[in-house]
């Protein structure tokens, strides 16, 4: 297999050939102008069209499925089909690859991002490197591309099949099933803009004005702010420094919720800890929200990225009477970093939390755009090989980053994120006047996120994301050890 | 000026001869991949790059503005400059041509469209022409298109800048007050996702449950699913079939509106009606809307798509206090045709209107997404000349629609649309059994919307979407007016 013509019109090439002799039997050109196959190309060479317009890669798939032999026999009668098991399964693994063509993650170009439209490279000055906001610096999976580039050519961006039929609740639940071995029910999911308006509306809708809602800090700001512009009662549960990394107070915990506290509002994997929550934990949790009738709404957009050695676990997936009571919250924006496309998906563990959630009527929540409800399709069906380079890429950046900060950094404490592509840097022991957001902004020309936005527990503190090039974290470190010299 | 190597890639290559001898003085190749210019392409040829991954076209007409005229001296030293007023002019000119390649409007093939993602096309099985949502078949505006090629070949697909800083809300007011003479106050814009979610916030904010809206049916489906979705209570008030198109009947609707009526839910130009209302109308509406206390929520999303011999009025520009009371809601996704990419704006004739408006918290309304936004602004900043060439097109089907159904349906009654590219047939004529829609997609095969969904004046109507090719227009017909035979 190779990768031929990257670019609009290129596409993959694959090749049959005859193991002994190198000899090629069968050449499948699946390219998106005029995708082709040959037929005995060293010799015969006789081409036939795959169709145009369609998933050329699905069809060359579909014909070695159903027809392996059969075209074998054409070719090179005197060979042997492969074993069908082992074949089919190879099929899954081929399709994967032929739809996602390598991808170099450190050639990340600081003067190429510069002109994005997005904010991450567009808020700050030009010799800032941009390090805040939760998007990746990588190219896009290649099977995004496709599907985004395929609908503009076509000037295919009309109203999209409603939400209904998209497969998106389906392949959610498949997912879900899968990855997570959780199976939430098909109808009790439904697609929102994003998580954040998730959270919103489970306020809304399962809440009353001036109902307790407990956050965890520090946290990701919009959990604070939907808290208060909702008009809730915020109840801050910090997280605590121990031995290994931020841990979940449960005593602590249990002694804030009062009678009038209606939610928790859980992140896990959480932003900005880097914490991919225990069973125990999340058992801990759950026995709370049982015990105190609490809904849990559960921000669960970090799950794909979890480093090794940890894995994401579904607050829902733990038992019936807590997926009863939690609304979670999800979307492939976050792992295959498409924020700005919008598209999301909020999964109700029992019918009245739906209906609650769905007391706003839901036109008032905005249409779902079509690039976003495709993109997700493709990022959930056919991504995953980009997505586990991806995390190759950025557990080797968390390590590389770690040990600098362990060797040039004393004043500053950090974990190592068992999840997310943040990392949390308690900078309180580098005795800088004012914030070290501010700081390093102003003297290294790095722009982090400012942990006081976090809750009150990020004083002092800042979030950084290592989601880009291995050379532009190093180069963000070389600055900032400069700045602190 | 010349538009080479149509798609990816390609641009417009813009050529300066010397009038009397024809002889190539400058070239300019504006492509998308490796733009450059040449000086002197005749002779020297002396060839130099423009910025890559840029606007090439802004730069060319940059470099043209402000030195031409030493270019010109460069390789024509004996020519004289043109004259520096002109020149401006035509360079504004010049670009929007250089942006916007010719479009075949005609080209529309069936085969090609039915793989869309969009529902027009896959709704219904594949032996019907679907002439129902309003959607256009045409390619869109290059422009558009190359913004979104651009932000999906660049990866470029992260978390938007906040829609304050986008310059949605400053280019929104300059159209509103070059096209239709009305200068709204750029922070009373804001950017939602579609119009039909303002209509929702717009009741929800703006009125209480139980309070009387006014809606004019036959009227497009979601008017009347807003007010029963919020719990309003919906006051029907007719159009009356006139001389020469739907008219309001004034006296009507005065006596409709009680003292709990709290809201008019103006849909101007008109769907399904095709009507641009007059003056002397809106000042009717304006005039009951002041004296009744009524808030006005206007759906203005058809007002670039207006016929010679009308012109479309914004209801807020007629004076101050109408203005002060309406909420006008408006986007480009319509007449550009891009309604899956959500982006539209709202804009507040006052402070108090906008807080009523925003009392669901703004997260809670859901992220606007980054095609969307873009689209939007090449839309307004660069699409004009493919707008003016699909008025055009759409013009013509309006009138060879008209007079076709005048010569061989005499059981259908419709007036010629003054706005939009929906006709509303008045098919009672025809005296079939049960509903024309379902007529005429059973025995003709082709799909149109259903006037029993724009409230009760619509039953045995059916609308039809003329934005497609003549032929296929000619087609549906063909295929009705056998069935009625």
């Amino acid at each position: 297999m190779e990768h031929r013509n990257p670019g609009p019109g290129g596409g993959p090439t694959l090749r049959v050939r005859e193991l002994a002799s190198g000899r090629e039997l069968l050449r499948f050109d699946c390219f998106e102008d005029s995708p082709h196959w040959h037929l005995d190309p060293d010799e015969r060479d006789q081409i036939s069209r795959l169709e145009s317009g369609g998933d050329p890669i699905a069809q060359v798939v579909g014909m070695l499925a159903d027809g392996f032999g059969q075209l074998l026999s054409r070719v090179a009668p005197e060979l042997n089909p492969p074993e069908a098991k082992g074949f089919a399964e190879g099929l899954v693994a081929l399709d994967a690859q032929l739809r996602n063509p390598p991808v170099d993650l450190e050639a990340v170009r600081a003067d190429e991002r510069r002109p994005s439209v997005g904010e991450k490279w567009s808020r700050y000055p030009e010799d800032v490197l941009p390090l805040w906001v939760a998007d990746m610096d990588f190219p896009i999976a290649e099977p995004i591309r496709r599907v985004l580039r395929g609908a503009v050519e076509r000037s295919d961006l009309g109203y999209p099949i409603h939400p209904g039929p998209t497969g998106v609740r389906e392949l959610a639940v498949e997912r879900m099933r899968t990855r997570f071995g959780w199976e939430p029910e098909v109808t009790r999911v439904e697609i929102i803009t994003d998580v954040v308006q998730g959270m919103y509306l489970a306020l809304l809708g399962c809440t009353q004005p001036g109902d307790g809602v407990v956050v965890q800090t520090p946290v990701y700001p919009p959990f604070l702010a939907c808290v208060e512009e909702t008009g809730r009662r915020r109840i801050d549960a910090p997280l605590v420094a121990g031995a290994k990394g931020y841990e979940i107070d449960m005593d602590a915990l249990q002694a804030m919720v009062d009678t009038d506290t209606r939610a928790l509002l859980l992140c896990n994997p959480h932003n900005p800890s880097g914490r991919a929550f225990s069973r125990e934990e999340l058992q801990g949790i759950a026995e709370l929200a049982v015990e105190r009738n609490l809904v849990v709404v559960s921000d669960e957009i970090h799950e794909d990225l979890v480093y090794s050695g940890h894995r994401h676990l579904p607050i829902a997936s733990l038992g019936r009477e807590i997926a009863e009571r939690t609304i979670t919250l999800t979307s492939a924006s976050k792992a295959f970093n498409v924020a700005g496309l919008r598209c999301a998906v909020v999964i109700f563990g029992s019918r009245d939390l739906q209906q609650q959630f769905s007391s706003l009527p839901r036109h008032a929540r905005g249409g779902i755009g079509v690039p976003g409800i495709e993109a997700l399709l493709a990022a959930w069906q056919h991504g995953q090989p980009w997505l586990d380079a991806v995390l190759v890429h950025l557990e080797g950046n968390r390590d590389a980053l770690l040990s600098r900060l362990r060797k040039d950094f004393p004043g500053v404490v950090a974990y190592s994120p068992e999840a997310t592509y943040l990392a949390w840097l308690d900078c309180r022991g580098l005795e800088i006047e004012g914030s070290p957001y501010e700081f390093f902004l102003r003297h290294a020309r790095v722009a982090l996120a400012d942990g006081a936005a976090f809750g009150p527990p990020g004083r002092g503190f800042v979030r950084i994301n290592f989601a880009t090039s291995r050379a532009i974290v190093s180069e963000a470190l070389d600055r900032m050890a400069q700045a602190l010299d």
